[in-house]
């Protein structure tokens, strides 16, 4: 007799993240029945079609009744609104979780929903993701080595906790523990700022009067460092809000040091800049070397 | 009887720039003889057993002798020196050129050391590169189908501009021309901007306390965002000092914008955030569908 991780799992939001977490799961032998929520039918049928659900509800509160395990796989702005449709159905057996890219806001938004919060919730936030959305892009190996964050808040109960770890251990990720406040620091530095930079670097180029030419003489480090300037704007306009305390932070931060890096410039201050630039280049290469990547700038 | 664009070639500075132009040029049967210029003999010795240079020499003052073309290959930093070894034997008939990545620098250096700017002097920028640097790296397609940015004077004489673009265009490089004011605030936004953001971001993050497991937790978006990170430091040190005036200018423009962008975050002014991540992502496309570049963010 197989021995399931999750008897009935029920993914909230089934594109990429979700598609592929169900895929995996069912591919590993994790899970034994997938339920499918979404408010298009149609794009329902078509994730049953291809074998990601077994099943499917256009309502929250009926899909998630006798399930061991729910996911929010949703925009951040999508989670207070799915989390009150759960919240008058909500059972002692079932695990939630989610796959937000900021976790203080989905707490907040659990805490207006439930009012308090409940022990079963484990907020999460795997990192991982392609060029592509939507159900079809999905495959089962996107965690295949990835990490997964999991930041249990101090009312959760271990034995959810051990449900979620699971259910990505299964689908062959590394989870990671850490506080909410340090999950929402840390990304906000390594993904939320470099994103507002891609964008905000472009917008002012793509304003000026010679915006034709800029891009015309933009060579592959142009190309690469202005990549994820092409990501989702309603996406990162909910991730900007829900982060936003982490996020001006950090922008302040490397405000204050690209404006010393200008008086440098300006100053003809040799020692700073090939200092800055000595230890930036020493960390890049430490990176990538740790990341077993081998790659260079043109 | 073969009708050489360049009798003799002067490549002072043989590395990956100035040997591909060596190679691109003997290819093509675009030049008779090519003397290379280094202070290091053995380096000298190696592009020569390589077949990039024909004969060398490691005082510039009689290496340029006799030549028809003298490009300069070297740091921005090394330009007036250069110069100023070549004035007391330049001669009428030598046309001059260089590939640094600031030109108004390169005219003022060529300024001091030549009192006058001669008319022969046509200042050029091969928008090129890969991320190996040295002779070894150099290969004669490197300058197919991309850009060189020339940048005549006033004074410059019709038939050294028309023998520099003939150069270029040998190797199978587009080239252009504009104004030495234009290139320098086009590459400051277009190429050194960037550069300086990825030098701050990286050193920003490398500082902080949260280091080990901000570099830990860094995912493809990072890597590609921060790549160019990994120059060269003492080649944009001189690239700063260089085009110091168009650069602090555009950082200037940059930080501005990047503070109404944290001030929009920080007032959950969706609106603003939308549309300028919206206009961002539309010219970021435009920009890969001009170029047939198919890549998409994570």
């Amino acid at each position: 007799m197989t021995q399931y991780i999750i008897q009935r799992l029920c993914i909230i939001g089934v594109g990429l993240i979700g598609g592929s977490l169900a895929r995996a799961l069912k591919k590993t032998g994790a899970v034994a029945e997938v339920i499918g929520v979404s408010r298009d039918v149609s794009h329902l049928e078509r994730a049953k079609s291809l074998g990601v659900i077994d099943n499917y509800e256009t309502e929250i509160s009926k899909a998630v009744k006798g399930c061991d395990m729910v996911v929010l796989a949703v925009p951040l702005g999508a989670m207070q609104s799915v989390f009150e449709q759960i919240a008058p159905v909500i059972s002692d057996d079932m695990v939630i979780t989610d796959v937000g890219s900021a976790k203080a806001s989905v707490v907040k938004s659990a805490q207006h929903a439930f009012k308090s919060i409940p022990a079963n919730l484990v907020p999460g936030h795997p990192i991982a993701g392609t060029e592509k959305s939507g159900v079809e892009a999905s495959f089962p190996e996107l965690y295949e080595n990835r990490r997964v964050i999991i930041t249990p808040l101090e009312t959760s109960s271990p034995l959810a906790i051990s449900k979620v770890r699971n259910m990505w251990q299964a689908c062959g990720a590394e989870v990671v523990e850490t506080s909410i406040e340090h999950h929402d620091e840390v990304l906000a530095a390594t993904s939320h700022l470099p994103h507002m930079l891609a964008y905000s670097l472009v917008d002012t180029l793509a304003k000026m009067d010679a915006k034709n030419e800029i891009f015309d003489f933009a060579a592959g480090g142009f190309r690469d460092f202005t990549r994820i300037a092409s990501s989702d704007p309603d996406m990162w306009h909910d991730i900007c809000i829900s982060n936003k305390d982490a996020l001006v932070k950090m922008i302040k931060i490397f405000s204050d040091d690209l404006q010393l890096l200008a008086n440098a410039i300006e100053c003809n201050d040799s020692v700073y800049l090939k200092e800055t630039f000595s230890r930036a280049k020493k960390a890049r290469d430490e990176f990538c070397e740790d990341k077993n990547i081998n790659d260079s700038p043109e």
